[in-house]
C-alpha cells in the first residue's frame, strides 16, 4: 500500500509517519520507484505499537526507540524483549542513601527470592517497590504485602499472561503487554476505589 | 505547644504552617497572648493529613481545601466525607459524546447494579471506568472485568477496609484512606509488573 493508504488505515497523519521513518521507529518501505515506496501489514502493526506506547503507555519517544530496538533485534529472546518494554513503562526511581533504603531493598530482594520469582537483578521494579516500602514505613502504615503478592500472582498467571501472543509477531506481543499492563491496571485501580466506596457505605450502615 | 514545636514535631516549616493557617487548611490555635497562640494534637494530626494529601496523593491545594472542609463539617456522615476524599484522588474524566461512550457508561452502571455496590449516582469513578472501557474497545482488547471485580472486592472487603479507623478522629480516617489507596495501589501495581516478568520468563522456559 502507499503511504496515503497506510495513513488512512492506521489513523496516523502522513507528517507523523514521515517523522517516525526519519527517527527509525518505522522501517522504510520497499522503494518501487524514485518517489514511491510500498508499505505492508508489518508497517501497520508497527504503527499500532507506536500508538500504544505513546498514547496509552505515555512513553517519551526516546523510550519508544529503546522498545522498538528490542523488537527489531531478533536475537533477543521474547521474554527479554518484553522485559525491556516493561521496564520502559516503569517509573525511574533513584535509590536513596541511608539504612532505611538498604533495609527496604533487602526486604524486596528477599521477597522475590522466597517467592522463587524470576526477576532480573537489575530490574528497576525492585527499586520502585523498595521506595514504596520506605514511604509506607515513614508514614507509619502497616506493611503486609502478602495479600497483594498473592492477588498479583493469581491475576497474572491465571488470566493476564494468556492474553500475550508469545508465538505471534514480536510487535503484537509487546503491544499486548503494554495495553494490558496499562489499561487493565487502570481498570483495576478504579474498581478498587469503587469497592472502597461501597464497602465503607455498607460498614457505616447507610 | 508553640508554633516552633508544632513545626519541629510535624516536620512542616513555619512559613508553610502560616500559609496553611491563612488558607484555612489548619485551624487557628488558641490565642493565649497578643503574639502567642497555642497548638495541640489536633493541629499535628491535621498537618499529617495535609502532607498525606499533598505529598502522597499529589492533590492540588484547591482539592485539599475541599477535603478539609468535609473533615470539618461534622454533620457529614463519615462515609460521605471519605467519598469526598476518594473523589478528590480520582482523575477528572470528561464524558465523551457518541454511542460508544453511552454504551460503556451503561455497562458500568449495569455492573454496579448487578454487584449491588453502593455507589453515588454522580461518582466520577463511573466515568473513569467508562473511559477505560472505551479505550479497551477502541484498541481491540477483550473486555472481561470479572476477575478484576472479584479481586478488588476481596482485597477491599477482607483487608483494606479494616485499616480505616471509622470510629477515630475524622482526620485520621481520611489520612488512612488516602495513604492506603495511593501506597497500597502503587505496591500492587509494581507487584503485578514483577509477576508479569517472572511468569513470562517461566513460560518462555528460561
Amino acid at each position: 500500500m502507499r503511504m496515503s493508504e497506510l495513513s488512512a488505515k492506521s489513523g496516523v497523519a502522513i507528517p507523523t509517519i514521515k517523522y517516525y521513518l526519519r527517527e527509525g521507529l518505522l522501517p522504510q518501505g520497499a522503494q518501487i520507484a524514485a518517489t514511491r515506496a510500498e508499505y505492508d501489514e508489518s508497517h501497520l502493526r508497527r504503527l499500532r505499537l507506536i500508538r500504544a506506547l505513546l498514547e496509552v503507555g505515555r512513553l517519551p519517544v526516546a523510550a519508544i526507540k529503546q522498545v522498538i530496538e528490542a523488537v527489531e533485534d531478533e536475537t533477543l529472546p521474547t521474554h527479554i524483549m518484553l522485559g525491556i518494554a516493561h521496564y520502559a513503562l516503569s517509573p525511574k526511581v533513584e535509590p536513596e542513601s541511608g539504612e532505611e533504603w538498604q533495609l527496604a531493598r533487602a526486604q524486596v530482594d528477599g521477597l522475590i527470592d522466597d517467592l522463587g520469582w524470576q526477576i532480573h537483578p537489575e530490574a528497576p521494579t525492585r527499586d520502585e517497590l523498595a521506595q514504596t516500602l520506605v514511604r509506607m514505613r515513614q508514614l507509619g502504615l502497616p506493611i503486609n504485602l502478602s495479600p497483594y503478592v498473592e492477588t498479583a500472582r493469581k491475576l497474572v498467571s491465571e488470566i493476564e499472561i494468556d492474553t500475550i501472543p508469545f508465538d505471534g509477531p514480536r510487535d503484537a506481543a509487546v503491544e499486548a503487554l503494554v495495553l494490558g499492563t496499562v489499561l487493565y491496571g487502570r481498570a483495576f485501580d478504579v474498581l478498587r476505589r469503587l469497592a472502597h466506596e461501597s464497602e465503607s457505605a455498607r460498614r457505616m450502615g447507610s
